[in-house]
């Protein structure tokens, strides 16, 4: 397997995207829609938001994945279409319908994703002009790509996109992908969009099965600020365009799991350390649980930690602050059998604090922390990042 | 029942309370330690942070209450003595016995509560000092209880201490509080102490009911950062020195009960309000959910929501923050039911936007939330603050 440095979504053979400006986003002239299609057609899968005030273009893309196959994805940033009611869910309709007209299949083939603000309808004039534009603009170059992945951001510092090229048998197939995210990030998932392609084939049941454990193991290990959103959605799409294709049997499931795997890992880690006012990522590792729950949520309560975060913001090993969340995260601890890492140095070692000074592991760009509960096997690691005084400026800036 | 000005924990009679400055907290010279004392054998209660991993002076107090009668409650902060190990244990152990040496009793009948920073051992000789001055100033004097309240603070901005006057039976009796408590502050409960005197009478079965009862309704609903401390107690000395007794059966029960919990709710308040950094109070109240765990559930996920504590933060009334917290709470929700009012203003009506600003309702001191899910009786209210730039900038220099 090996990352390309350029393509993302566009990487996988038999994909266009376009996108363009219709005036969803306030800032006017900023690209905000656009539209990802398969020439053939494709099997696909889909991971969601567990909010139960799910967003109608999650209800709907959720609702038709099982059923059928796949053509095209529309995204929309700037209006999330959530908690908008009836009319919401007749907008997601007519906007998959003008998709389905445009490039010559059913509604029912066009997933509907949306971020941005919450309660507000969406504009059906400009999003129908939009998807017009976004279809005359599909391309398969990678400046297209580029500009897609530049759509769907909201409050993003930068695009977010990677892919990866491997082997299947002999024959070589590709995994790209695109998201967005940056605040209301939470397990289980981020406010976060990500969007995937390849060009291996890979039926529909082996494709969802690998989207969740894929999901599980990335999306749902980052945390920003623990606000899980309406509108959360990653969709995979798989035309076989390659020519290699996952059997039903099993047969390269394992190869495409890996690449399908090092694309949302990458994604994830983009997402968090564009968390929004981050300067560093936080990597908490938990080792020695008595269970996997247990692993899960001692790492949870420490890289969710709002006291522990704001210590990494100001360079701090306030490792007081770790302890304490170990103590209220639920999980089984013992003092005497819990050491702490901070970096490569150990501040806590089988209960008793070691004196050392950590403060040169909290320069870098990325924040370590390695927790040996002592108590088992279990293991789990949890991406978060810091919390500034960015973060709260951004978001009580932001207005209604 | 009726509130009086001052006086704190010297407002019931048969109380003395001291305090010094031993240099335990960083800034040399601040007032660190106090003894608060009953003269004649008191009943008592406590209720102490659900943190695995809690200090060592919590594990001494909860010892030793369900055991005897209590005569004083030491308290030290800028240092937490958690996660000290056996030594931390010694160190209680020695200075309940200072204590009790002091003023005649066994050092089983002296509570010992600490704050601070987390993981550094006590300096004894500084305690041991402390205890012996703080022990010369004991007082009855207003300006005693004032200068008590200001040992026990960290990072709080002002002194919390607030006493009520009520009758039992015709027979006046008083009880009054202290409390500190800033950052760390999450239910179950706030970093947070609390310290409470009564000059009735109060059996210590009784004390111990009235008292969870009492911190489940006001403690145990505020929230700053959801991080719940290793040091948190609340302890509450009832002398009987007014001669108003609530007997074994339950006679003056209810005036007593009465006159706890409106101190409680006025220390859990004045602690909230000063939570780090923060501008203004949240007050959400949910109503009509389907059960009371469902209540509770979700207005702590609106109260904890960093999103939505940020737009208060802005003066920006964004209830689309406060529909995904509910959403994502695991509350049992429906939209079509949910009607949202910020302050007097309805912003959502059984599921649909009203339109209404809710702008002007956003610039008072305290913003109210209120929501109605519309699937029951249920009820729950839980305060909490803004999320500030100044929280992280507190949390972030706060150097170890």
């Amino acid at each position: 397997m090996e990352r390309i440095a350029t393509g993302g979504v566009l990487s996988a053979a038999g994909f266009l995207v376009g996108s363009a400006a219709c005036g969803i986003k306030s800032n006017e002239g900023s690209p905000d829609i656009c539209l990802l299609m398969s020439i053939g057609p494709a099997t696909a899968a889909g991971t969601f938001t567990t909010n139960r005030f799910a967003a109608a273009p999650v209800r709907w893309s959720r609702e038709l994945l099982p059923a059928e196959d796949v053509r095209a994805v529309i995204v929309n940033a700037g209006n999330a279409n959530a908690f908008t009611g009836d009319q919401g869910q007749a907008d997601v309709r007519t906007e998959a319908a003008l998709v389905a007209e445009l490039i010559g299949c059913k509604p029912h083939q066009v997933c509907v994703a949306s971020t941005g603000i919450i309660g507000h309808p969406l504009s059906m004039d400009k999003v129908a002009n939009g998807v017009r534009c976004a279809h005359e603009a599909l391309s398969d170059r990678p400046d297209a790509a580029r500009a897609a992945e530049l759509a769907i951001m909201t409050t993003d510092t930068h695009p977010k996109a990677c892919a990866v090229h491997s082997l299947m048998g002999g024959m070589p197939f590709h995994v790209g992908g695109m998201a967005k995210g940056s605040g209301m990030i939470a397990p289980d998932m981020a406010t976060m969009l990500a969007f995937v392609t390849t060009d291996a084939g890979v039926p529909k049941r082996l494709l969802g099965e690998c989207l969740r454990q894929a999901v599980d193991l990335t999306f749902n290990r980052i945390t920003v600020d623990g606000d899980t959103s309406t509108n959360d959605s990653v969709i995979v799409l798989a035309n076989g365009s390659s020519g290699a294709m996952v059997t039903e049997d099993g047969s390269g499931l394992e190869s495409f799991r890996e690449a399908l795997g090092a694309v949302l890992a990458e994604l994830a880690y983009q997402i968090v350390s564009d968390g929004e006012g981050a300067t560093r990522v936080i990597r908490v590792r938990v080792e020695g649980a008595a269970t996997q729950a247990d692993a899960e949520t001692a790492a949870r309560a420490v890289a969710e930690s709002q006291l522990f975060k704001c210590a990494v913001a100001g360079s701090d090993p306030n490792w007081g602050r770790i302890i304490c969340s170990l103590g209220y995260s639920g999980a089984e601890v013992c003092s005497q059998n819990t050491t702490v890492h901070i970096g490569r140095t150990c501040v806590v070692l089988n209960g008793t604090p070691t004196g050392a000074s950590a403060a040169d592991q909290m320069v870098e760009s990325e924040v370590h922390v390695t927790i040996d509960l002592g108590l088992g096997q279990a293991h789990s690691t949890m991406l978060s990042c810091d919390l500034t005084e960015e973060y709260v400026r951004i978001n009580a800036q932001y207005h209604t």
